[in-house]
């Protein structure tokens, strides 16, 4: 099942898409796609709705995250052997982590806004998680159990000041639209291996990342285990499992970064596309 | 006007604190004290009411964090010099800022559960900051227009998992109840200079920390205006502004970390205390 959240930003409504690839409103049985839906009951009711006898949304309706009341976001970095080697790091001999403001998240069409001070703006295709379930203490064994699914995600990141400005990364992920997440929240059921997920990403027609979950260092169960060592992930969190090669800042002979006018295509392999236009913030 | 929120934890509902020191029940005019009661329409109309008029809160009833629905924890890093002299890291040329997960929060006399891989806790009583109206890239002129109140708050980290797993500090600062913040939240107009506030923490009774908001490197108004230019601070969005000197890590000739059944005790002038017991997570 695919779920989206359509809608003005701040007033989205709860959607699923049907087997034609249409979106229809369900927001007359759920107030929102967020952590009081996400468990496996109301997803089975969900799953339960033949989708094509609900009402569909005007095409163009805009999709925005798929995922409402996010109270977190823990982001995995350098997760891929070839992005750590690019940014000139080691790889970790366990997972680092990270958070990006809730604030940052945008859908996956909106625009990106570059703000005035910004010159380093780089992209990060990623595969997202969604917890279902409350997570604390997991084993490797136990974690894909707590999964409501799967989301298709671009952790946008300044490099100046992820890097530069103190050595937190955290300052330079968290500037609105700076978190993309979408168009659809895929169901746990949908993906039968999520370490077989190719993900791609092109600026203004340029491939500039292809990559594939094979290659995580860290793989879903080893992130998810691992961090729910460190804090509780509760229902509606994300969890952002790293990107491959191929980032701005590894750009060689020198790094190329966002500009305004530039646009991001990218996608990952059952989870749908983003195209992202960036504007002046 | 100082508010609270009564009750058990995840159902806690809005009070205020009569003039007599007594916890009055409001939950009968607002659903919480959250994002939507913190602009000041809301809390003028708060502080109209004559609180000894509402019915009394039980004695012995428990506060949680008295701000619901909390976006992000925003953290400014070696805000004070005689911390980042203890710590053995230069004092910071801007801001450092690092993010501890919502989960985090509990309330002002909570046990504190020290996770069971965890033998690097430590404690540092600080300043919070709790927004009131959205900011972004607001002036330092501006900034404490912004505010709604202020908090008492400990932010406990383990620092062995905060300095020594990969470098990115979030995953020392945010598992379950590492975040006790309250008793109350106290309006700004109660707060004549966030620059005059004495704060101190102890634990099993010896002073460990002593120091005033006046030794700050960055100030309130600093502070509000640099993070509003890398992310947007939301209502209910709180800001922790720092820790002076006297955390454990810091402890000669060797650091003390904090064991089951120690208790914390903190303060600062104007915002109350917060008493902690540390058990088994």
């Amino acid at each position: 099942m695919k779920l989206v959240r359509h809608g003005a930003p701040g007033a989205e409504s709860a959607g699923i898409v049907d087997a034609h690839g249409t979106v229809r409103d369900v927001s007359m049985l759920v107030p929102d796609i967020g952590p009081a839906q996400l468990g496996a009951r109301t997803l089975a009711a969900l799953a339960a709705i033949d989708a094509t006898r609900l009402p569909a949304v005007p095409p163009g309706t805009r999709l925005g995250c798929p995922v409402g009341g996010v109270g977190k976001i823990v982001c995995v970095g350098l997760n891929y052997a070839d992005h750590a080697r690019e940014t000139g790091l080691a790889p970790p001999p366990e997972p680092v982590l990270f958070m990006k403001a809730t604030s940052s998240l945008c859908g996956p069409h909106d625009a990106v806004r570059i703000p005035p001070s910004a010159d380093k703006v780089d992209w990060e295709v990623e595969l997202g998680l969604v917890i279902g379930t409350r997570m604390q203490g997991v084993s490797e064994g136990d974690a894909l159990g707590h999964l409501a699914g799967y989301v298709l995600a671009n952790d946008v990141s300044e490099r100046a000041w992820q890097m530069e400005r103190g050595g937190q990364w955290d300052k330079g992920k968290s500037a609105d639209t700076f978190a993309p997440v979408g168009p659809w929240l895929v169901t746990a059921d949908e993906i039968a291996d999520p370490h077989a997920i190719d993900l791609w990403l092109q600026v203004n027609g340029q491939r500039m990342q292809s990559g594939s979950t094979r290659d995580f260092l860290f793989g879903v169960p080893a992130v998810l285990a691992y961090i729910s060592r460190f804090m509780t992930l509760e229902p509606g969190d994300l969890v952002l499992t790293g990107t491959p090669a191929g980032v701005g800042l590894g750009q060689k002979p020198q790094p190329r970064f966002l500009r305004v006018g530039d646009e991001m295509r990218l996608g990952a392999s059952g989870l749908g596309e983003q195209r992202l236009v960036c504007v002046a913030g």
